[in-house]
């Protein structure tokens, strides 16, 4: 569970923190880990509301199915663990219930077929008005796979997979009535770097690995806090071929956050690459005051960056 | 995930039917199992929608919250595994987001402490006018004590725990106004039979198991389908303190309906009583013709029973 909008989940994690665990790890990661023996179930949950996560007049049924998929996706391959199976909750106005719901479910299996997941659960219900959607996802991986927030090393190269901010500049297009920009069509069309996750979960090297739902200038400090270090990014290697501040505040990119022992960041950004195609860029290094410092062309450079609000 | 409202719902499992399992067992039961060697993990996952399963005006936020648990603690019990975990997302619109969220998580946690299992997971997020809940439970047992809906064998005597009808009778009563009769605080305050279910599973005598959420005329037609056998039901074996109707087409007991080896229902039976407190009652017996009968005092009788719509 995030800490996110309201103030009381903070207290959640400690009023349930005096219950017997069963095995599962404690909350703050993108999933909640179970060991059964050698082996680690990954799980995490997201809702997506009309209207709060999305409109129905500006993204399609197929999109939302996709999305609704893709964020938990994203969360469980950020762990270092392959995405098996979901369940899937849908609650339907009556104005859904047709030609709506079967064009979501039709987004939802296509992304389901693509990243090789089962459907294996959920619940179906009638709402009065809004569409609410929840996804579980579950994941398996080797125990030692598994990548962890709160694994980061002073010293670390802070790196990132594919490029930033296409997804909060195209939500600005979308806001701006440019729906078909080729970013407006990015934020609409989500994709997990799944390949990535689980290649990235079999190498040592990586030490803490999350994925970038609210920007990295929100994201790193889960990591910091987790960790108990500070960071240096330096804007100008971050990759992005928009705004900067698309690219450091902007949300939903679904890419990876990852930092990675620096006598070794060449070799696995190379092998990374030469397996999925997917370039890894190094934007900064972790220090070990737990400050977060931007440097600009190597001078630093003073910026309150805010993570993103989601849609 | 249950056929219910949706006709593309069946669709749905034959859709997804054809991806991959990777080791879960098909949609069809109370929750997906997933064999992990000798154990299992089961999973099962339920949506509450405002003014669908509840209403603020007469439902207490504390009570959502145990209600929330509970529903799905209860298919959990019915599979014969012990519930560890869950994880809950909630959506809330402003005039939930102070005193309503703080009462409903005080609701959820003493269930949760009730029935022993951990908060693991989950999401917070805004809505615009109602309130979304979905809750995930998450049980483990050995994979030899499993209990499914298919596993009903001709011959078999079928049982229930408890007594049934109080939920529904409770739901009438609040619809008329009477909101503290003893059946509407039954109503309001689920309850799972969660050790009976697991001591159940226990039992190779117990055949096929289940939850009574839709009223045991409704529900009984899913272990018939299943197990490709038919039922004979006789009204006035029914354990209940209220009209018949109530006790067969009423829902939300969340009592359990099983299926026991006849020789060895009286053992069952006994000590289960020696063990829970619970009386398990036998109402009628599987057989082979795939007909749902009923009898009142041995003679057939012509009912048109339905399951219960959920309020």
């Amino acid at each position: 569970m995030k800490k996110s909008e309201f103030g009381f989940i903070g207290d959640i994690a400690t009023m349930f923190g005096a219950l017997p665990h069963h095995g599962f790890e404690p909350i703050g990661d993108d999933c909640t880990v179970l060991a059964m023996g050698d082996e680690a179930l990954v799980m995490t949950t997201d809702m997506l509301i009309e209207d709060v996560h999305f409109l129905r007049e500006v993204s399609s049924p197929e999109e939302v199915g996709i999305k609704s998929l893709m964020v938990n996706i994203s969360d469980v391959a950020a762990m270092g663990a392959k995405p098996v199976a979901t369940l899937l909750s849908i609650a339907l106005p009556e104005s859904a219930q047709g030609a709506w719901s079967e064009a979501f479910m039709r987004g939802y299996y296509e992304a389901s077929e693509r990243e090789g997941v089962a459907l294996v659960g959920g619940d179906t219900t009638a709402s009065k008005e809004k569409i609410s959607i929840n996804v579980v996802a579950i994941g398996r991986a080797p125990m030692a796979n598994i990548k962890r927030r709160s694994d980061a090393k002073v010293g670390d190269i802070v790196a990132v997979t594919g490029k930033l901010g296409i997804s909060s500049k195209g939500l600005v297009d979308i806001m701006f009535g440019d729906i078909n920009t080729t970013a407006a069509k990015a934020h609409r069309r989500a994709q997990a770097r799944t390949s990535e996750g689980v290649w990235l979960g079999t190498r040592s090297e990586v030490h803490a690995m999350m994925d970038i739902s609210d920007g990295i200038a929100s994201d790193i400090k889960h990591i910091m806090e987790l960790s108990n270090v500070g960071a240096t990014i330096e804007l100008d290697k971050i990759p992005t071929d928009y705004d900067i501040r698309y690219a450091t505040t902007g949300g939903e990119d679904y890419e990876l956050l990852l930092t990675v022992d620096k006598e070794k960041f060449e070799d696995v950004a190379r092998e990374l690459f030469a397996t999925t195609g997917t370039v890894l860029t190094a934007i900064g290094h972790i220090t070990e005051d737990m400050e977060l410092r931007w440097l600009e062309n190597g001078s630093p450079t003073e910026m309150e960056l805010r993570g993103f609000t989601h849609f």
